[in-house]
């Protein structure tokens, strides 16, 4: 019989330990480009004109892994902004991941991800999607994404004061994901849910002064997202667009969110 | 001290009694339509040209008292679209609903709302949302809608297979719509929630064939839902528009819903 060691606290996988044992291929893409770049950090781009939203992409390009987008509150959107935020992505090396909450019907949600004006499927690499539709939801989602290189994360936890996700729904969501490992690549949550190194866990409302807003949003910083919680990556936005230099803000996040991740292999 | 009598089941308020009795200038107003026209039928109008949308809620239009659109379905939109809804709704006296089942934290929801291509809260009447992310997120829809005849519809039930709306969930989004009734004027469910006139129910999943598609999505008959359920709106998709004769068809359903009604005051 082989010898099994249990060890005293779940272990933290480095990077490069991860890619090796993933097998979903934009996981694998994403855990390079966080390895090569040295950034665990995804930047929240909630800019509403196109061109302050790309000026600010490309800022922050070389400190970040990952851009989030919401695409239906940019202003003068057109099919071009897709084109140059792919070129962005390309250029500076990261994924594009548009933050549409799906959380509808899997006959409806297939059309808002595959079709419409903003073709999400055709320029996101990663979307995400609430769980509370049930599981015809990622089937819908699966269904759009195809033999293509997408990934979806599921809703496990969010940030905001006085949200209905209840501990068993986070279980809920978790065990859906992981009987749909081949499109769903982690979860939004606020700490670490599971052990199985395949998921990435992304942690939102992270911000280096842990304040709110006046909407219920709650802040975290990322030493005690990464450190504490063990998520795997922090999503930044006002933090950083707000800044008054937002590439140097960037890289302050950058680096407190990398060191707390080297910390947390040494722990 | 007055004498007090109480039913032995809830009362069913007609849309008149209910149209006094409410203080939303948009309950009134939908109400007044329903009586009018003797109608509580919605019309689902998932479809993905705007010219087929609108050529079908024309043939449709003189049974219902509400079209539900999924604007971002719609492969060529256009700001032409919103107002040739407009004039249809104006036309054949129905209100405009965008069911855009809104998910996220009360920032990012203002601009979802407010902003963006399609600017929703332009045409828009009523829209709905989850209740997931907690109050901010009524908030934020709330302070976008301010002064305009506006309201909203917390999701409170699904109908799709295995969703995760516990009943612990459903109450509290009902609590939550009664906290912000100058907003909220009702719910989408699947049976009456509250005996408090003021809010309407709406239920979707609505078929005359009670079946269902390959993703989940479970079918109920207008009857089921009226008179059974005490529901006040049947939301009809595919069963419409799906059918040879889409005009014939949404009477059939209109006629069906509203005999229910009709039946359910005498119980």
């Amino acid at each position: 019989f082989p010898v099994v060691t249990t060890p005293t606290h779940p272990k933290i996988w480095s990077h490069e330990e991860r890619e090796s044992l993933v097998q979903h291929p934009l996981t694998k893409r994403l855990l390079k480009i966080m390895s090569k770049k040295k950034t665990n950090l995804v930047f929240s781009a909630d800019l509403t004109s196109s061109e302050a939203l790309l000026k600010a992409v490309n800022l922050v390009g070389p400190y970040i892994c990952m851009v989030k987008t919401h695409v239906d509150i940019i202003t003068d959107w057109s099919t071009d902004w897709s084109a140059s935020l792919k070129s962005l992505a390309d250029q500076h090396e990261f994924l594009i991941f548009e933050d549409r909450k799906f959380c509808d019907i899997g006959n409806t949600v297939q059309s808002q991800y595959g079709g419409g004006m903003y073709g999400i499927c055709e320029w996101a690499d990663v979307v995400n999607s609430h769980a509370l539709p049930g599981p015809g939801i990622v089937e819908g989602l699966k269904k759009v994404a195809l033999s293509r290189e997408r990934g979806c994360l599921l809703i496990a936890e969010m940030s905001s004061k006085g949200n209905l996700l209840s501990t068993s729904y986070t279980k809920e969501t978790v065990e859906l994901g992981k009987r749909h490992a081949d499109f769903i690549i982690g979860f939004i949550s606020l700490h670490r849910l599971t052990d199985d190194p395949t998921f990435l866990h992304f942690t939102p409302g992270v911000h280096l002064a842990s304040e709110g807003d006046n909407m219920g949003q709650q802040y975290l910083t990322p030493e005690e997202v990464i450190k504490n919680r063990k998520s795997d990556l922090v999503i930044v936005g006002r933090g950083i667009y707000q800044s008054v230099d937002p590439s140097a803000t960037a890289r302050k996040y950058q680096e407190a969110a990398y060191k707390a991740y080297e910390e947390s292999l040494k722990l």
